[in-house]
């Protein structure tokens, strides 16, 4: 597929990925997106939790959230997503840089009234957020989902962004005594911390990523 | 300090801090932004490496960068930086959540020509990924410098938001069999890798954050 004007990426452009599977993977895996849009001539960008479902991102917020009820018109939104994996520490300041995956969809979000789709659509945000957590919790109840304002994104054309491997220093900087690599991020889970009025064991969404308990 | 309309936060109130404090704690612990702007209607939002500097952050791209140029011209601009602290598992979807600590500044750009200048913002870049690393790597040259676009994003207003604890769950839905916690989110730097063309033992910056070397 040839990319449109807006998703192009102009820069670094050995780094751009335009399959639908290199952005999927971005997207899945994480669960917090920036979302941009203007209102009244004025740009907000807000980190919302989201989830992806097939082609669409779902999005949601209160009922009574006046920029959710903005992106629920339909205005033009972008939303972002990016992993920073680590360090890139060249033998020069022009070269540092960071490697990360990163996508940039565009398109625009639609509300969803419907009550079960609604309820199916916040049990995936829990399991976004932690794989198999939606059926170790109670499922949201009529007056839970008339206080959620759900959102389809619908992506109509998105890029990815894939930054890896060492630092790329000019063949003059070499053999100069300055170090040169990456140091990796990672991002891990600690151990878990019941609720104060929780004696229940762990359960196994919760095993399955921090065994250790406190 | 009243919050002007725009910054004003609207849901969960109880989470939201104005003070100049708070918000470059939640700038200085990281080094990725979510800038966001529109260009002939259509918003787009870009992650960027930023390095706060007093009341303004510092962000650098290609000169060659139409975003980049785009946003120099000083039209209205959002910038976004999120930490993710952890899961929130409540009893009830409803109630899922994460911790975490935002900011959000509105503001607008200009671009800074001055090669002094630049060359000490582009050492603070370096710095704000890893400090001390600026004095461990070459400072830019003049034709680096001339191929470096540095803006100044002047924080107009800004609001910062906070998460933290546990799960507040229904009051109905305590001494149920549904376990309820937090699940800690950390990042951390992992051993560091020297590039293929490197020999020299890792510099002090490395060794502060990841003294293991493979």
């Amino acid at each position: 597929m040839r990319p449109t004007p807006r998703q192009q990426v102009r820069r670094s452009k050995e780094r751009a990925r335009y399959e639908t599977a290199a952005i999927h993977a971005v997207l899945d895996a994480g669960f917090l997106a920036h979302v941009g849009f203007s209102i009244e001539g004025q740009p907000f960008v807000i980190p919302m939790l989201y989830a992806r479902d097939g082609e669409e991102v779902l999005l949601h917020g209160s009922i009574a959230s006046r920029l959710m009820r903005g992106l629920a018109e339909g205005i033009p939104a972008c939303l972002s997503v990016s992993h920073v994996d680590g360090l890139v520490l060249a033998r020069s300041h022009f070269h540092h840089s960071v490697n990360y995956r990163s996508v940039v969809c565009f398109g625009t979000a639609r509300s969803v009234d419907d009550p079960a789709e609604k309820a199916a659509a916040l049990a995936r945000f829990v399991d976004a957020i932690l794989p198999g957590r939606a059926a170790e919790s109670r499922p949201s109840d009529r007056n839970e989902l008339a206080a959620t304002l759900l959102l389809r994104f619908v992506i109509e054309d998105a890029s990815a962004k894939v930054r890896e491997g060492g630092p790329r220093d000019d063949p003059a900087d070499l053999g100069t005594d300055y170090w040169a690599g990456v140091v990796p991020l990672q991002t891990r889970y600690a151990a878990a911390v019941s609720a104060d009025d929780c004696t229940l064991p762990l359960p196994p969404s919760v095993v399955r990523v921090c065994p250790e308990a406190r």
